[in-house]
């Protein structure tokens, strides 16, 4: 949980004309907290997502490749997803594959479709059987709620160790025509996303053709969840997933086109937010911070040396505290693997204040302007490596005694 | 600091004929405190070197290296080391580099030697100047007390956030002679050593030719030293140095020799133990944990996924809750990018009970089992991979709230 920290409160959440959403208690890990919610779509829906590249990927999150795989095949839309939290349905072999194969079937049953019409979604705990049972129990519960405007209860019934409920919406004009988009997403842990972020949803009501979704959730994966860390740990269970209900009339199905550059723009402000609120609430966190490295010979490269930075445990202990103890960032630089880097024309800045020149401490630098920047709850830090024309932003939290607290005593 | 975990004392250090041992309190840093060390070699002596793969590399390893090749040229042998504390000359640019060689200069003056023969160190702060006229003032005092059975002092000297010195000694017959081997090391945080630790030395009076030292100390290093992770942190100073003072008259100039076989075996062992107690000591440690991953298709693959392992703050925050969270593991598995790794056949034990058979939880796996293990301060991950006949073993530790504690308060 974010400590110290604002995290805004979800507000003014549009709902998407063409999706519902229904949530219920079904006390899969404990009792009287959400934990389970079925959002349903129209017939006319194309559906997209990117998933985890953890070789653990959860039954679920193989469950889901697969049917969006047969949509393909079969020409059947997707229909619904379920996804539940308190038990991440992950290491647990064919048990758990049959198990998300249950929750589909059940809830295809209960909504009139096929099994393979539904996407599940999990999280929580790994190692664990699911208690489908109580998935299954719950399931008429959350449809006798469906609604279009329970966005924010669906935000609220993804959290694990979240502290507030992740959404957002906005709107895009195209052709004349308000498009809506809402979306949805749960940190708070086991944070390095590698495709995708722990469960991210992202709802519009344009009519999305289905080549031009899949290339869109690429592109907003990379550009927003892929740009994230709290602690390094790529989950078992990542997933981000574009909704395009179809309901408007605006039609998007040319990536050359000005309704698509006006719907992508959106899509990736809209999923970068929702990324940025998951670092926000991140597990502990007391500062957000914004690591960018320019002037790289490649964008792989400067993700690695931003990514190096993020997960130093020792850079984000020194801004929980507070405190310039800047040399580990270049430390962190140092070993990032980048085996011709010259150090030696790197420069380093913490928001305005220059802190490193050429390599070395820049003359000018006072420890003061430095603990200046340090106090603020939002921070830049920005590496120039005088090699190249490339660049690349992550996004990150300090690392706090809350983090140890929540993360040792997580099951208890 | 290490936390509720006994890190041994060190006892019976043996002085190794041919090397003499001086120290100073210096104020480098902070008063009152060992930080100035001096180690001066008998003229017969050999020396090698494995250092830090960091691209900030401190500018000491920078003199290091180029004083060492310049001895394989000039064949004049390096005769004394100089290490200090409290600051790591490091991200110092030009005027690093001529600190570290003021530093040389200032000794070999003392000693009647050239600066070339002179080895600096240094560990502490990152990206601040280097205090040279303190280490000047203090070298005098080391040089007034040298002698042959200051180890223990020694290893004080060279302590940063360590709360114990680190040494140890042994004794090896080659050819029906004594000869005798004493080490110390230093911790206790940014330590994830690539070809090398922070600072470790190992001295030995068997007369060890330069070649064979030179491939010994590579061995010795990947061994013990590159085999241990607290943070994943690679320091910018790493530096491991073996030093044969040719005291005795034990020759070891053959690689397949006996002779070589016997002292290879005792410098790995002592190299071991020394980087075992970096660990031990490690940074709010109160956990021993030794992860060795079976059954790989190679030793890199094997290493990857046990410093995956090794390297996640949710596997280190539920070994410090005795928490058999053991999902987490897999979800480091997963995600240390072995690309074709089929986590279906893969097996789990913490210790001596099997946590998950075939990619899911063992049928037989008792939580009471796993919380027996994850009680002790010593405990074993094994994981089999079941694709060859490669293994890797490294040592790490938990991650405490001490360790936030230190790092968030380590300049103040």
């Amino acid at each position: 949980m974010a400590v110290n920290f604002p995290v805004p409160v979800p507000a003014n959440l549009k709902p998407v004309p063409g999706i519902e959403l229904g949530f219920a208690e079904a006390g899969i890990r404990k009792a009287n907290r959400k934990d389970l919610l079925v959002m349903t779509l129209a017939p006319t829906a194309t559906v997209a997502g990117v998933f985890t590249l953890n070789r653990f990927c959860a039954a679920p999150v193989q469950v889901c490749k697969a049917h969006l795989e047969g949509m393909r095949i079969s020409n059947a839309p997707i229909r619904a997803l379920v996804i539940n939290t308190g038990n991440a349905n992950a290491g647990t072999g064919e048990a758990g594959l049959a198990n998300a194969n249950a929750s589909c079937a059940a809830l295809a049953d209960l909504l009139g479709c096929g099994a393979s019409q539904i996407l599940p979604f999990s999280t929580g705990v790994i190692l664990e059987p699911l208690p489908v049972d109580r998935i299954k129990a719950g399931l008429p519960k959350a449809i006798a709620n469906l609604k279009a405007d329970n966005w924010y209860h669906a935000a609220e019934a993804i959290m694990t160790t979240d502290t507030l409920p992740k959404a957002a919406s906005r709107t895009v004009e195209i052709n004349g025509k308000t498009i809506t988009l809402t979306g949805i997403s749960k940190g708070a842990g086991m944070i390095k996303p590698n495709m995708a972020t722990m469960l991210g949803f992202v709802a519009m009501d344009a009519k999305v053709a289905q080549p031009v979704l899949d290339h869109l959730v690429k592109v907003a994966a990379d550009k927003s969840f892929n740009c994230i860390t709290i602690d390094g740990d790529t989950s078992t269970n990542d997933s981000f997933i574009l909704m395009a209900t179809g309901a408007s009339d605006v039609d998007v199905n040319d990536m050359d086109s000005p309704e698509y550059a006006a719907l992508s723009e959106a899509v990736i402000a809209l999923s970068q937010e929702l990324a940025q609120l998951i670092i926000r609430d991140g597990e502990g966190a007391t500062k957000f911070m914004t690591i960018t490295v320019e002037e790289g010979a490649s964008v792989e490269e400067c993700r690695k040396i931003a990514y190096s930075i993020g997960h130093s445990p020792l850079v984000k202990t020194a801004f929980f505290a507070s405190d310039p103890n800047l040399g580990r960032i270049l430390a962190a630089i140092g070993y990032a693997g980048i085996d011709d880097l010259d150090v030696s024309k790197l420069n380093l800045y913490l928001d305005d204040v220059w802190v490193a020149r050429n390599g070395g401490r820049h003359p000018d630098y006072q420890e003061a302007d430095g603990q200046r920047v340090m106090k603020q709850s939002e921070i830049t830090i920005r590496v120039k490596l005088a090699r190249g024309d490339a660049s690349a932003t992550i996004w990150t939290c300090d690392l706090s005694h809350d983090y140890v607290s929540i993360n040792a005593d997580y099951r208890s």
